[in-house]
């Protein structure tokens, strides 16, 4: 038995942690209001994200977990980030008194977190509920009251989202054990959820530090003494070890998960966590974090927005899951990431952000994609519970490949990734619902998809971005057939441009086309989702969608003055939209038409109006996996990621300084001389890198790759700084197609 | 010459007044992304709000006037608050170098404010610009560098939004004159803005602390050395008093302001402002603003919530303006009010505001009200510049009067309001687009307004409460054939409820009806504008509007759980607008349904999500006169005001302790036990008034009218507290109309 904890001791314990990033991690921010972000406790990219799983006061069971009100089930041990529907699996649950296994939800009170742990009491069975964890393992610590009938349960059934449509979860069965008096074993199945993902196994393995002096097993509504239980279908199915406990005594256990079975789950106990001591886990979690957390450091802000930072740092490494040695599907010494969710969502950010400033990560990553690829065919748009799907828009991965090679990241085998995009570029998928590209003959016959398939304009422009990212590859590869072919389709999003269809003044969108090529009626006034032309963002936003040539984009608008009116329309009337992605470049499009002061500005309405440092801190929608999180951190450092290319676009920052840990083992330093953001001195006046005058609003990956010192001079007034010679755009007089992948390797 | 000023000394000013809520208050709170409050010097309710009007960096003079980014054109001295368009008049700015009155614009550095004070450097002019005020004098206090060549301008063709249309303003002509070396008189004309109103004359005597080397005007776009210049259009008209400045040397100026005369703008200047310290007139603002803001005492706040009180209360204050004795139009002994803008906006919340802190200034305002309906025929719905209009929606001084009465205001001739509301609710105005009820006679023989009139649906409802309103003060008055005849067409809202009409799995809306009866189509999506068939909501919003019978709708609506449904949706699906009035009850319906957890669950969600403490900290839209702002008030206090009704509504308290000085002298407390909104206790378990036990929700205005205690228990699970006897309906089984109109007197 464990000594005794008192309330005071933990409370003591949770501020610990006081040095580093780590402690200023604020881990409810965006909880609440739709965020949808994990809470609870895990280490960086874990498998096992520990917390409780919440239902509402009228019982509907939260998707994504945690919500700030509503009583607690338990503490399960899988779950996404910013994001709902997939997991909620092996809940443990702490009960005093007479245990039914229908009936264990309790209210809760003295809730809080910090990295790598979490804590409430139980107000119902008046124990505390304390959380860490491992990459495989969840550490729990519970002090009871005195009660001659204290129980801890495992519920194998419990899973957020439960239901019979495609989107909800089912469970299938499973079985439990009681291996002896403080152990206990066994697996669940399940299926569905928001990819409509197939049947995946969890595994686990339970060890309590103290002896039960019974135990209990059911399959089904009712409790028996019985070892073992099993069902195979949706009933009820758990284990409970059952104490007479005393008052604050404490009963420690760890849960270890593994995809792959019971033995692993155990094995995975004995190697990442042998010993009890529940502070030596935690602080394991705090210094990984804390080391995570490192690789940028900011100095000059505010304590919310100090806050913000490391939070939304913190918000991007909690998915994808490294499930490296845990893939049940094939046997590869390849690392195996799974919770995509969705590159579709991430691609854009959270992935520009990895390969800057942890590009060991993004390269396991994006191994993992190309294997994948290797043993299922495509490379995922979104994936989750061993199950890729479902795709949203492009093939991103594609971008996401483009952007680590252009960068320079090594340890890739890019013609395995060469041969992956292309397959996604040229081969119908079995079911484009789930991998590849929707509507590949149209596109590659006619140019565009048509309305023959689902999100025909949306998909259109996507493909062509993604074509553009395999042209790069194929460039840097010496594929220059290749090159020349996808460089030609990155033009296909304007064969959907119509430059007869106007709205609010306003001339040039895209538009759906009929398979025979004829106009099909346009909707202007829709925020598109499935099966609309548009996904997840309206026909504003995804006409603007070109990132590879947004000087074509100028042209075909009218040119530079309708080009910034455009803008100044869709800002103004409020077809930016900030809780979805398909908009996060639009505030930076100014830039190509010499316009910094105007991006400074939205910028600032962004950070200021849409991010808060509270629970309800997300723009409402949610985290996507930490994609929201990951603009701030960039539009906060002043740089922004045209992402796959090796572009970095200035726009305003946060902080007088801030210093980013360079691959290379050099520092990229940030200054902003002059930046007093409560006087509105947000414009940039001059900059210099490494001392030398930078007069354009935009640089590459290459010239800050070894280092160096980006200064910018900021005043209230714009100045013609930035104005000059736009970022670079594929119709450039000089396409910078080649030179841009050839220079990185 | 007055000794000079160091910056440094200037900053030490800046932070003199540290007690008091008024040293919370934070000026630039709503400024930017649309909140539109004023920014500059004023005393509460003042006529002069002297402040910076700016243009943005392409030369568009923002309509409301400040800006945080952006060139400033100089000092006005008459400016709305939370809106737009109108006034911007009398500018005066310092200039050195060569004078061209055409192109004085200048950026600006080390900006702040605090209440009652404004401070900024121009820096193309090297000199520091210091604002403060009284009722009717602006106090300017200009720090120059060395320069042979230095002036003070006046500007008095100056104008927000100019422009030929009718919601822009026009300058129609004036009068400068230079009485001495340090003296200037003059008029201006205007007409039009946001309210389309009629020609006013500000009248202004400028007086400086220093003599003028020279002394110059212009009328038109040539300056000369005669002493007075004069214009019949629109052209350039000003003057200019000429330095040969010393570096640091300091020039103050007192500009009167007045809309009788010139003469009158002297006499404001000698008796408010005698002297020559500046600091002196500036204390006396504090002062003032320290006592208006000293009748509500919060503890427990965090700083940034102290920081959104207060600057909350303060926007409340800034406007109407109190014009008592500058009324040109007719000679009274009445107070005399304008910038009503609107009273549509404002009577929901700032005028229950004031009803409960300063019941002594809302006498006053409506006092200004009747005195405007004794000599114009109405009273206003809005009005500025000496000229009511535009309507917006009902008659909702209405209203006003209504909540005065009920909540036992004394000292207004309420048998002279019964007459100007029953002549709203009688007679067609010769202008509807300016004053009383358009679509009247239709409403009064049908029962509703037809499509034959503009906003016919927001305006029918509209009605209904504002005959409800009356109803009221007819029962007060003991006019019962009136009172019973105004009950009787409260209850018109329903008349148009079509119960067939569905949407988004809820039925029963109201519907436009064509003048024969029939039902004309509706627009299920559209938040309405002029002229559609609502204003400023959607037809969620108005369906929802019947705040005298909650009881009644929620039958219309199928019963409490298919309202409760309803209200769901319409929160889930984001018909609920923060930044616009109609909404404002919304939330608070679920206490009809039995729901308090419902509002506090909205209430917190619309505080956090919605107002920030930072510059753009209010709901997008704009502040309407400080009704968002009063909104945030009585939320944050956790009691809410059915506006005309002696019925406060319990929310969910933000503080643990509030203090509210009722005018018996009498303190009423609002205590909030367990309170800890970071761990979501926002829930009320239970509630005592005075130590008895409170089983409702809400309670009335004579319960806390001599003061008292409401100690609330908070929770983190909803109870059923508050959950039997929902708040009054007119449809009640005993009617609560005369009963409480009658208790109060």
């Amino acid at each position: 038995m464990a000594r005794a904890a008192t309330d005071d001791v933990s409370i003591a314990a949770l501020r610990q942690p006081t040095a580093g990033a780590a402690s200023t991690v604020y881990p409810f921010l965006g909880v609440d209001w739709g965020g949808e972000v994990f809470l609870g406790a895990a280490v960086p990219f874990g498998v096992v994200k520990l917390g409780p799983d919440v239902e509402s006061f009228d019982g509907q069971p939260v998707g994504s977990g945690y919500a700030s009100t509503g009583l607690v089930d338990g503490f399960s041990h899988l779950h996404l980030s910013g994001g709902s529907g997939k997991y909620g699996n092996i809940l443990i649950a702490p009960v005093t008194g007479r245990l039914d296994p229908g009936d264990i939800k309790s209210a809760r009170s003295g809730e809080d977190a910090s990295v790598g742990y979490y804590r409430t009491r139980l107000t119902r069975y008046d124990t505390l509920a304390e959380l860490t964890a491992t990459r495989r393992v969840g550490f729990h610590r519970y002090t009871f009251p005195s009660n001659p009938d204290s129980h801890i349960t495992v519920d194998v059934a419990h899973l957020l989202s439960r239901g019979n449509t495609a989107e909800s979860q089912q469970f299938l069965g499973g079985k439990v054990t009681v291996l002896s008096d403080h152990e206990v074993t066994g697996v669940g199945r399940y299926r569905g959820g928001w990819n409509e993902g197939g049947e995946y196994r969890v595994y686990f393995y339970l060890i309590a530090d103290t002896a039960a002096q019974h135990t209990q097993t059911w399959a089904g509504p009712t409790v028996s003494s019985s070892k073992s239980s099993s069902t195979d279908s949706d009933t009820p199915l758990g284990a409970s070890l059952d104490y007479a406990t005393t008052a604050g005594q404490v009963v420690q256990l760890k849960v270890g998960i593994s995809f792959i079975s019971e033995d692993q789950a155990r094995r995975n106990v004995k190697t990442e966590a042998p010993g009890w001591s529940f502070d030596t886990v935690r602080n394991a979690a705090v210094d990984a974090w804390n080391q995570s957390l490192s690789h940028i450091r900011i100095s000059g802000a505010t304590d919310s927005q100090r806050r913000q930072f490391f939070t939304a740092m913190y918000h991007t490494m909690l998915v994808p899951s490294d499930r490296t040695g845990e893939n049940p599907l094939w046997k590869s010494s390849e690392p195996y990431y799974d919770d995509y969710y969705a590159i579709w969502d991430t691609f854009r950010t959270e992935s520009p952000l990895l390969t800057l400033i942890a590009p060991d990560r993004e390269r396991d990553i994006i191994r993992s994609l190309i294997d994948i690829y290797r043993h299922e065919g495509y490379m995922p748009d979104a994936r989750s519970g061993n199950t890729s799907g479902r795709t949203q828009g492009g093939s991103n991965a594609d971008v996401m490949v483009a952007d680590a090679y252009v960068k320079g990241i090594t340890g890739i085998d890019y013609e395995s990734a060469f041969k992956a995009m292309q397959k996604d570029a040229e081969v119908p998928p079995p079911d484009p619902h789930m991998e590849g590209r929707g509507g590949l003959l149209d596109y590659n016959s006619k140019g565009y998809v048509t309305t023959a398939d689902e999100r025909s304009g949306s998909r259109t422009v996507e493909y062509a971005y993604d074509d553009f990212a395999i042209a790069e590859l194929a460039c840097g590869l010496g594929h220059d057939d290749a090159a020349r072919r996808y460089a030609v389709r990155a033009g296909n999003w304007a064969n959907l441009w119509d430059s007869s269809l106007s709205n609010d003044g306003v001339s040039g969108f895209i538009r759906p086309r009929n398979p025979d090529g004829s106009w099909a009626p346009a909707d202007l006034t829709v925020r598109g989702t499935w099966p609309n032309f548009e996904y997840e963002g309206d026909i504003w936003t995804y006409s603007l969608y070109a990132p590879q040539d947004v000087r074509r984009l100028m042209e075909m608008s009218g040119g530079k003055k309708n080009f910034i009116r455009r803008l100044d329309t869709l800002f103004y009337h409020r077809h930016f939209d900030m809780s979805n992605e398909p908009g996060f470049l639009l505030p930076m499009l100014y830039l190509w038409a010499g316009r910094p002061d105007r991006v400074a500005d939205l910028i600032t309405l962004g950070l200021e109006r849409e991010f808060l440092d509270s629970r309800g801190g997300l723009p409402e929608g949610n985290d996507d996996s930490g994609a929201m999180s990951s603009w701030l951190i960039f539009q906060s450092l002043g740089i922004y990621p045209n992402a796959g290319q090796d572009v970095y676009l200035i726009g305003t920052p946060s902080f007088p300084e801030a210093e980013i840990d360079m691959p290379s083992g050099k520092v990229f330093r940030i200054l902003a001389r002059n930046l007093d953001r409560e006087h509105a001195n947000r414009y940039v006046q001059s900059a210099t890198l490494d001392g030398k005058p930078l007069d354009t609003a935009w640089f590459r990956h290459s010239q800050i790759a070894n280092g160096g010192t980006l200064e910018l001079t900021m005043g209230p007034v714009p100045s013609d700084w930035g104005t000059r010679l736009p970022p670079p755009s594929l119709s450039d007089p000089v396409s910078p197609l080649c030179a841009a992948a050839t220079a990185s390797h």
